[in-house]
C-alpha cells in the first residue's frame, strides 16, 4: 500500500474533517494528529478524526508516508518550509491551502527536487462558516471538487512519492470529490470570484448590518432565507481570511472592484431597462436563460 | 365565520402557495382563483390551491369575504384601484405586496373610510427564487413573518372588515407565520435591507459572473455551496423586481452605496489590521460574538 500511515498538522474544521473521510472510506492505518491549539487535537481524538495525537509534529511527519497540511495559509507555508529539510524523497506533503500562488512558488526548490520530499498542493472547494475539530464532517466532500495546482514541478518527484501522489488523489475520490488539475495562478484567480469574492461580499453586508442596525429587533426578525443565505459567511473566521486577503490580494481587489462598479451601475438604473439587462445576465448565470415562471410538465386542460 | 369565502388575483408562486397554506391549514370554503396567464390558474386549480378558476376577478372579488391580491407590486397598485369602487364596506381586500408605501398612499381614501371596503395591507418574509403556481408550497410561511402595515387608517373600516381582518390575521398564524406591524416607511426601509439588497447584490454578482466566465466550465465545477447561495438569487424574476425598483427605489439605492462604500473600504484594507474589524462585526451580526473554534461541551481531557 503506497499510503499507510498519515500525519495531519492542523486538526480543524478541514483537517479533521479530511481524517474522517478516510476512516469512514476505509483507511485503517494511524492517522497521527497534530494542532497548535491542543484542544483542537483532542476534540479530534475524541470524535475519531485522528487516531492518536503527536507529540511533536516533527517527529509524526517523518513517520509517515504523507503529511497533510492544514490551517490558515501562512501556517501551511511554515510548515513547508520546517518539513522539506526533514523528510524523505519517498515521502509526500499534500495541503488543503486555499492560495496556491505562494505555496507552489515557495514549495520549488524545495520540494519534488532530486533528494526532496514530494509536494502536492490541493484544494477542496468545501467548508464551512464555522470552524474547529468539532464541526468536522466527513460528508462535506460529497460532490465536491478538489483541486491540485502541481504544475511542470510535480514531474520532478521521486518515484515512491509519485505513487502516494496518485494514492492520494484516489483518496479524494473515494471521499466523494471530482478533482481538477489547474495552474497556481489560474486557481488563485478562480478562487478570488468562486469562494473569496462570496466571503467578502457576505463580511461587508453582515459588517454593514450589524453597524447600522445593531439594537433593532424588528430587522433581525423580518429577515428571511435572503437574509441568512447572503449573511451566512459573515461568521467566518477572520483568522482564515486574513491570511487568503494576504495571499491572494490582487485577484481578491480586482473582483471585488469589478463587483463595486457593478453594483453602482445597478443602482443607477433601477428605474431604467438596463436593470432588465442585469436580470437577464443573472438569470442566464442560473438557470442558463431568462426567468420564467415555472409550468408542470404536462399543462392541465391543454 | 367572518372569512367563509376567498378570492385570489394572482394565483402564482405566493398566491398560490397562500391557497395552499389555507387548505392545508382547515379552510374548507371555496377559493376562486385567477391570473392574468390563464395557465397559472390552471396549474393552481391542478395543483389544489384553488377550488375553482374565476371568469371574471372582479365578480369574484365581488362575491368573495376576502379578496387576496398577489403579484408584482403595480399589479396590486392597479387591482386596489379596480376594486375599491366595486366592493362593499364588510368586504376585506389585503395582499401580499413587497413594498408597502406606495400600496398604503394609493389606498388612503379608496379604502378603510365609511362606504368603503377594508384593506388590510400585508407581506409575508417568504418566497423563492422561482415562480409560478407549480412551484407554490404552502409550508414556505413556517416559521416567517408575515408584516402587517395598517396604520391609523384600519381603524377606520367597518366592524365586518374588521372581523375578517383579525381572522385573516388569524389565519396567517395558522401557516406558520409570527405577524409584526410596521409603519409602512419602515416596512419599506426595513426590506430593503434584508430583502431587497440581498436580491440585487445577489443580481449584481450573478450577472457579473455570467458576463466575465460566460463559457468557463472550470469556474461553474469548482465553485461550491458559498457560490450557489450567493447567486440563488439571481434566477429571481425581472417582472417581480422591476416594481419593487421603481417603487422603493429611494430606500435601495441608499443600502446599495452603503454596500457599495463598505466594499470599497474592505478592498482598501485587505492587507490592514481593519479587516479585523469587518470580521468582528461580521462575525457578531451572526454570531453576537467574534468567531471563536467550536469546542465541544464537555471538553476530554479537561
Amino acid at each position: 500500500m503506497a499510503i499507510e500511515r498519515i500525519a495531519i498538522l492542523g486538526t480543524g474544521l478541514i483537517g479533521g474533517s479530511v481524517g474522517m473521510a478516510l476512516r469512514q472510506n476505509g483507511f485503517t492505518g494511524p492517522i497521527l494528529g497534530w494542532d497548535r491549539e491542543v484542544v483542537q487535537a483532542a476534540i479530534a481524538l475524541a470524535r475519531e478524526t485522528i487516531t492518536e495525537i503527536a507529540g511533536d509534529p516533527i517527529t509524526a511527519a517523518q513517520q509517515s508516508d504523507v503529511v497533510l497540511l492544514s490551517g490558515p495559509v501562512f501556517s501551511i507555508l511554515e510548515w513547508l518550509e520546517k518539513l522539506a529539510p526533514v523528510l524523505r524523497p519517498d515521502q509526500l506533503v499534500t495541503d488543503v491551502g486555499s492560495v496556491k500562488g505562494i505555496l507552489c512558488e515557495r514549495a520549488a526548490g524545495l520540494y519534488n527536487q532530486p533528494g526532496r520530499p514530494g509536494f502536492l498542493p490541493g484544494h477542496p472547494m468545501a467548508g464551512k462558516e464555522v470552524s474547529g475539530a468539532a464541526n468536522a464532517d466527513g460528508s462535506i466532500f460529497h460532490g465536491a471538487v478538489w483541486l491540485f495546482t502541481e504544475g511542470a514541478d510535480g514531474a520532478e518527484m521521486s518515484a515512491e512519492a509519485r505513487e502516494r501522489a496518485n494514492a492520494w488523489r484516489e483518496w479524494t475520490h473515494r471521499f466523494g470529490c471530482r478533482t481538477i488539475d489547474l495552474d497556481p495562478k489560474r486557481h488563485d484567480e478562480l478562487c478570488a470570484w468562486v469562494s473569496h469574492l462570496p466571503q467578502f461580499v457576505s463580511t461587508a453586508l453582515s459588517a454593514l448590518l450589524e453597524d447600522k442596525f445593531r439594537d433593532d429587533e424588528d430587522l433581525r426578525a423580518i429577515g428571511g432565507r435572503a437574509l441568512r443565505e447572503m449573511t451566512r459567511l459573515g461568521a467566518s473566521p477572520y483568522s482564515m481570511w486574513r491570511d487568503i486577503a494576504h495571499t491572494n490580494e490582487e485577484a481578491v481587489a480586482a473582483s471585488l472592484y469589478a463587483l463595486e462598479q457593478r453594483l453602482t451601475h445597478l443602482r443607477e438604473n433601477l428605474k431604467t431597462p438596463e436593470l432588465r439587462k442585469e436580470f437577464d445576465l443573472a438569470n442566464r448565470f442560473r438557470l442558463g436563460r431568462p426567468h420564467k415562471p415555472a409550468k408542470t410538465e404536462k399543462r392541465p386542460n391543454q
